[in-house]
């Protein structure tokens, strides 16, 4: 069956409130662009949960056969101190304090990001912009919106008109803010700031001297809007309108409600079709903070080096766990949940293994291949729902060992279409990766062998050996433990 | 004793042919510039040994002290074919055949450059700035050697007069050559080019229609010349002297000729004070060339896929490999020469482990710690002189071992000492690292436990179990083989 064959998918668009049916404007070819980070401090495990749900995004889609261009951008300049249009830009802070250059703050932590993003097994996007690397882009955007009335010019600085815009489009469409009220609740008074309006906002800032990161412009020396580059960067790669545009909750108001209306302002049309947002991360329940000590960085977890985990958790099991959640749901991270997760992923990936064991039979009993094929593809095609996905794996892997147990069967034709269907869904769309490391299965055979030897020696009451086994392996740092059944082992 | 109290430098200097007392113009701080690589293709091997050759120089400059700002530039735009003034952009080209956006060819290889570069154990450079990320400082670069007088425009496209530089400084003085003699040997005519004279260079290029990496500027839509890229991102984030440039050797002429001729022409100093060139690698003694199919890629080293090598190599042997020359030298890649290495660097890690056994003694007797430590230093501070410190690393491998035989003794003090200066030379300053993965120390342990279970199995002759042991571990691919003074193991 051909991927493109299982197309019917419906995208939650933030813009309408609705499931609406995905249709690319460019047939085959989708253009998605994802507000990246700001590389000013280590990626933490909310930004990781929007990076990994956009990642099962572009494998979805990639897997339903489209060619999709998918655009993640690296804010490195103009993203100032409270999302705001005054402060100091949240880069060239951090390069104060730390006493370096702002790119050698980009750097670091563009290298951080980077490499966790890898850990969790996310694919690189297609493109990754940078701001500073278009500035040129940005001013020429300015230009059109001031040449499209849609802007004015202050003092060395742009503001975009929001009052302007709303006359002929509506301001606070995405996030469901309504102008009137905005402008009601705002205690600014005039004659503080250079706008004409307290919802108007910057598309190129004057420089003040001790503002380093500065570019030469028809306005003077300044840098840009940190609303500006998203537009500059999605329409170069994209075109005017593209169909989608993702980033987290949080970046609903004001970046992307800036961006659809710097987008209109120059193009008369809204630049994304589909707007998507990915939820948030709580952790304990509640917000995570550096302030209150309720965080957790990635490294942290995998290293076990915190205070909040009970021991250390794998990467792939903390995807794992992530996608057990709608990417639109609110998901609480804590040492249940993730021990919770640690068994599911362990009991999935045995089952997995399990397939490649099974016996096959003349024919299969108690289980639609078919039909649950289906599923699958109906839990993906609605919105992306990951966990009844998952769901639905675990029904196989169910099926597997009641294969297994003699209690049902499968012929052999249905079990390689069952292993190819849970490993595209495992592998290539939720980007699971095995656990056991190269070389794992020697220590495992000769850990056996010795527990085997151990229960020979206490058989012939030679508990010298079997002491001698249990104590030697002890100093190594493998501690046996007897079950009723069996002995296992942990290492520490 | 303090690394600071090591430093007496030499770095042999391209421009003077000289190996030159090191004296950074910041007292404490260094500024490194090096040409990285154009994202067109797969790094290939000999690249890999440039930039692990500047990783040496970092990390040795680091660990004497310096604060070293370190920047290793990404060429994304610009670079012609052939390294000329015509044709097509390599990048441009590469999309077209992969049939996709420019920068989704910067981005894929970019990818893998930082993905091959990392299994090198390369340390990320300090910043890491592209060329499409630096136009406006490009642009305003033209403009200042504009100003200066030693450029013109001609029907939107800029170029150096190199003439008009060569009155007031000498165009050729990095790589020996004579302007006289390019002119005479030069045999294009005056009319089939836009530019005064065959030498000048293009600063900034008139895009044509079908061009797609273009930016606008004062003289119409272009792109930059490859030349300026460095120029511009080296000054902007080192000033306009500094203290270090590096790159291949390829790079001598025309490109970092060039680059000092527009240094100079904007600031009347020379760009850099000391120019360090890594030399080539070949490969079984010819030149590496894709179409001879004389080529090998990292990747197929370390996972034997490929028709040179017996067998897969190691990043870190590898690695061992290309410092055991010096990086001036041309050094030849052959499977003798890599199996050679490869037991030098099992050797020396077999050194290492074999000091933390060693028993110590009232005194050290054969050896010269101090003296060692010296020489040590003496081969780095010696331009970087990695084969000689490997020797060096050599001889206390040997002493450890003639301490372990009982010919020579150490006492406790010493002991700590010589593992310090070898965990720091291997570790740190050579960047090796341990080959064994996580938990194989558990397996090493488990087997040294069955090996002795199968002797006390032997000594009470009960060879059912010592033939079990062997047998078991025989069917997981463990082979124990009897020594005369022990049993070892090896894995299938």
């Amino acid at each position: 069956m051909s991927p493109i064959a299982e197309r019917q998918l419906y995208i939650y668009n933030s813009l309408s409130g609705l499931k609406e049916i995905f249709n690319p404007i460019n047939n085959n070819k989708v253009g998605m662009y994802v507000c990246g980070p700001t590389v000013y401090n280590n990626v933490h495990l909310g930004n990781c949960r929007t990076f990994i749900s956009f990642d099962i995004i572009f494998r979805y889609l990639k897997h339903l056969g489209y060619k999709v261009r998918y655009v993640r951008n690296i804010t490195d300049a103009g993203h100032l101190e409270n999302d705001a249009d005054e402060g100091e830009d949240r880069i060239a802070k951090k390069a104060r304090i730390e006493e370096i250059e702002p790119m050698e703050v980009v750097q670091k932590y563009t290298v951080d990001f980077h490499k966790t993003l890898a850990k969790f097994n996310t694919l690189p996007p297609s493109i990754e912009p940078t701001a500073t690397g278009h500035i040129v882009e940005q001013i020429e955007l300015v230009k059109q919106i001031l040449d499209a009335g849609f802007a004015y010019e202050v003092e060395g600085s742009v503001y975009f008109d929001v009052l302007k815009f709303n006359e002929s489009s509506t301001y606070g469409k995405l996030s469901g803010r309504k102008l009137e009220d905005m402008i009601h609740n705002t205690r600014e008074t005039s004659g503080q700031s250079e706008k004409r309006n307290p919802q108007d906002f910057a598309l190129w800032k004057k420089a003040q001297p001790e503002h380093i990161m500065r570019w030469p412009s028809p306005w003077g020396n300044g840098f840009p809007g940190w609303h500006l580059e998203c537009t500059a960067m999605s329409t170069k790669y994209l075109g005017k309108q593209f169909d989608i545009h993702g980033g987290g909750m949080d970046l609903k108001f004001p970046h992307h409600e800036c961006e659809i209306a710097q987008g209109e302002a120059v193009s008369n049309c809204s630049p994304a079709n589909y707007w998507v947002h990915a939820n948030m991360l709580t952790l304990n329940g509640k917000k995570m903070a550096k302030s209150t000590g309720n965080n957790i960085l990635p490294d942290e977890i995998f290293s076990g080096e915190n205070e909040i985990m009970e021991r250390p958790f794998s990467p792939t099991v903390t995807r794992f766990f992530m996608l057990q959640a709608h990417y639109r749901s609110v998901l609480d991270f804590s040492n249940d949940a993730m021990l919770a997760s640690e068994k599911g992923f362990s009991k999935l990936m045995q089952g997995l293994s399990l397939l490649d064991t099974l016996d096959t039979a003349k024919e299969t009993t108690g289980f639609d291949l078919a039909e649950w094929r289906k599923k699958c593809y109906n839990a993906m095609n609605d919105d992306f729902n990951t966990p009844i996905l998952i769901a639905n794996l675990f029904d196989a892997v169910k099926f597997a060992q009641y294969v297994n147990d003699g209690r049902k069967s499968i012929t052999k034709e249905d079990l390689n279409a069952l292993q190819t269907t849970l490993h595209n869904f495992v592998y290539d769309v939720l980007g699971l990766t095995k656990e056991e490391q190269e070389g794992d299965h020697y220590l495992e055979d000769a850990l056996q062998l010795l527990i085997e030897l151990r229960n020979d020696a206490r058989k012939r009451k030679d508990f010298a050996t079997s002491d001698k086994i249990r104590d030697e392996l002890s100093k190594a740092g493998i501690v046996l433990q007897d079950g009723p059944q069996e002995t296992t082992f942990t290492l520490k």
